[in-house]
């Protein structure tokens, strides 16, 4: 066997175990029994360290050393592809990350961000940021540690960043999202400063089951496809991939408002589709995974905001959609359903809040975490600086600490410098869909017929089979000639709520 | 550490293993996409394989051999309590086991299996043996060489039954299964030939979701508790532990008779009970492991059959089913309700067949195998003898080979010397059930009143707790005073089936 061969067979093993693992997360979301939560915790904890055994044990690292040099990232094995190679930087970088952080800080990490998700959960529901407070200060305590074992050049938030989104610091991010800022800020003002769409009809009863009927029509636009899904049912939905041939996506349902069942599965579609198409060929290899959180998010965002969110989507769907629902929608023509499902919303949460909103909510936990992290913000002062950014983003202020600065379960979880991953996924998918559209100048007309196969092929062809054969960077240069840049998205977001809200 | 804890601590890992794989073929069952079969072999086989390796490796043996003496089985350990020198012995017959069969034996057995039961298939369907014996000819090949491996003192079939029902022989079962065979095949003829109990009303649309209603009543009284519990849906009912705390069970559904569903799950529900009963704390030994196929056997038939089919039990629960199908059984008073659900059937099929036909079914089964494995029969004339032995146990022919010899999966699966597992459950269900009423003669009383508490209770207390502290012939011994025999089943039945078809 070959060395490279062996790094193969290494893969396939780690994520098969991976495989294994999320399954274990589906079930414990969709189906495990309440009283089984100590045997799955084990069960979790075992696949963990079996997987991590063979990513950063001795026999990875001598057959990768033999096709790439650890040190300088030099391909050894001339002889090999493109692909191959791209796969080996990959490996490597995973194997030098892995290797940086000392086995008992990854396990005292994993310690307390156990202990502080509990007590975040009862801190929440106390509605009390002092009752956190202290696991938060450790949180950031070691999140800088865990920045100095990584590494970083400017800023330690930069090591952070760079396990999420590899090669993005707060250099490339703070431009962008400050471009956000002072564009979305004002926009946004001068929209809730107009009468709204109306939305009532979306308040009101919605059969579940008629719900989840519906829901599966918008879904088989991303192609999902129950040959290899499963559509199952939570409070947080999620998408969770086994092997290309079996992922999984769950959905929520509020029986007084369809709009948040089917956003949230054309999201996960979006994320499906992407695991999907990964290349099942190179199963094991850094080839058959998606190249990156944010990226992933270009996907679930695209079906879910881009197209989930438009007319021509809603032009092929809402006469389906009004047959399953006469009573409630039988009287409400097609673009004032469109406007109400765009209206915005006042809400301080979030997971809740309306397209223009939640880039400014990320870009406040950007703000406020980069300060943690660098000291720059004590963490006694994080609900004051969060309630005041609320009311300077978004005019909103929170009646609470749960309704503000303890929303969100990922700093509980020791989640630093993700957060901005969801909103440069609203970057890449804008930018994307502006090179889509370049190709396909009717692309708004063949979706207003129910044709969605163009569209995933050059998803396909463009992002998903290329797994991590491309860096983020490289990704969005190839596609669309030009670095990350705020302009698509921007003027996505001000020519669509414009329109929605002058009439 | 000590060698015990050591051991103990690779019984964790190992019995967590177990668990994950017993969550793959649950979730392979009920809930898998069809398109991941692949992608689940591998993950089964990965799985397989690191459990393997953990309870045959040099690991295990070092740690064994410093606690019991390998050759002799005697304990090294005196400070040790009863209960762990069993462990010990139960560990080390595990060990010595796994060890006889060579590895590359064990992986062409598997390889052949597989293809086996593809082709079981293909013959089924196609109703033709001669489709199915080159592959059959090949695993009694194997399971011959196999028994050779293991090891057996008077016929090569005792080397399989003992794999499924450790210390039982031929020697032991035969007499046995004579005496079955000489009551109950004359009984069963004089039976069918008076007119039997109306069952029509049993043979109508029953709608699936009321169905589903009555047996979770059902199951509750096995102590079913959804805190610890899954119940699904699949064609084949059975039931798979991840861990005593999570315990899942499936039941099927036949629109037009409940009587399948009901009694599958409360089959289903004796297998739960028994291993949620496990005693947890002693997670990863063999006294946290159900004793036999054998004794687990006998949990089921006790709820499905000694319970599940008797008048007291329906005496508390027909009330409550009759409100739920009204126009059904509104009609249908209670005795004719029990007469209808005993009736006798005329199917040649096992798992439709009735509680007398059912054990005549196992034992033509074990006759044939028992000869296929000696030689005394050749595959090519099993068809033959089958439907030869149909007519003379049950005075029933079957129309082709998919009725006949072909119905069963097991063999293809390479299981020889686990189908008498199903009648000895029977057994030591019956001669349990004699030795519980003995102790709690106002029982029948007690469970008209829907009282189930006491049963439960006396069940994990004689056999649960015990795991595979004793052997199933200690344990029948210690619960009956005696050794397996058939006498308390055959009055049983013979007293039962005489009441049902005298009126």
């Amino acid at each position: 066997m070959t060395p490279f061969d062996h790094l193969v067979q290494l893969g396939k093993e780690i994520a098969t175990l991976e495989g294994i693992s999320h399954l274990l997360q589906w079930d414990q979301e969709t189906l495990m029994p309440q009283g089984a939560a100590g045997s799955r915790a084990i069960q979790n904890q075992l696949i963990a360290k079996l997987a991590h055994e063979r990513a950063s044990g001795k026999g990875f690292e001598n057959a990768l050393s033999k096709c790439i040099d650890l040190n300088t990232g030099k391909v050894l094995l001339e002889e090999l592809n493109e692909s191959q190679k791209a796969a080996l930087r990959e490996w490597r970088d995973d194997f030098l990350q892995a290797s940086k952080l000392p086995t008992p800080f990854i396990e005292k990490f994993a310690a307390l961000t156990s202990e502080a998700t509990e007590n975040w959960r009862l801190a929440r529901q106390a509605k009390s940021f002092s009752r956190f407070a202290p696991f938060l200060e450790r949180l950031i305590e070691m999140s800088r540690q865990r920045a100095e074992y990584l590494g970083y050049q400017d800023h330690p938030f930069d090591a952070l960043l760079d396990e999420h989104e590899k090669g993005t610091t707060t250099r490339k991010i703070t431009p962008l999202f400050q471009a956000l800022k002072e564009e979305l800020i004002p926009f946004r003002k001068s929209l809730i400063s107009k009468k709204g769409p109306d939305s009532s009809f979306l308040h009101q009863p919605y059969p579940a089951a008629s719900q989840m009927k519906v829901a599966r029509a918008l879904i088989s636009a991303c192609g999902f496809d129950p040959h290899h899904g499963v559509i199952g049912l939570t409070s947080h939905p999620f998408c969770s991939s086994l092997h290309p041939t079996d992922v999984r996506v769950s959905t929520r349902i509020d029986p007084k408002d369809p709009s948040s069942n089917w956003l949230a599965l054309l999201h996960e579609g979006g994320h499906w589709l992407y695991e999907a198409n990964l290349p099942t060929e190179h199963f094991g290899t850094p080839l058959c995974q998606a190249r990156s959180t944010a990226v992933h998010e270009s996907q679930s965002k695209w079906w879910e905001t881009l197209i989930g969110q438009s007319l021509p989507f809603w032009t092929f769907f809402y006469p389906q959609v009004q047959k399953s629902f006469p009573k409630q929608l039988g009287q409400v023509p097609l673009k004032t359903f469109h406007r109400g499902l765009n209206a915005l919303s006042d809400t301080p949460i979030r997971v809740s809040s309306d397209e223009i909103a939640y880039p400014l909510h990320i870009v406040l936990r950007y703000d406020l975490e980069k300060d943690l992290i660098s000291g720059d913000l004590a963490v006694r002062d994080l609900p004051k600086a969060w309630n005041a950014k609320m009311v300077e983003y978004l005019q909103i202020e929170p009646k609470n600490d749960s309704e503000g600065c303890l929303q969100d379960i990922h700093w509980a979880c020791g989640l630093y410098g993700y957060f901005p991953t969801y909103t440069l996924g609203n970057l890449y998918a804008a930018q994307f869909f502006e090179a889509f559209k370049k190709t396909y100048p009717d692309s708004e007309e063949r979706v207003a017929q129910g044709d969605f196969g163009f569209m995933r092929s050059w998803l396909k062809e463009q992002v998903h089979t290329h797994g991590r054969k491309y860096t983020s960077q490289e990704l969005v240069k190839r596609i669309t000639g030009h670095a990350l840049m705020p302009d698509p998205y921007l003027s996505y977001l001000k020519a669509k709520y414009a329109a929605i809200y002058a009439q």
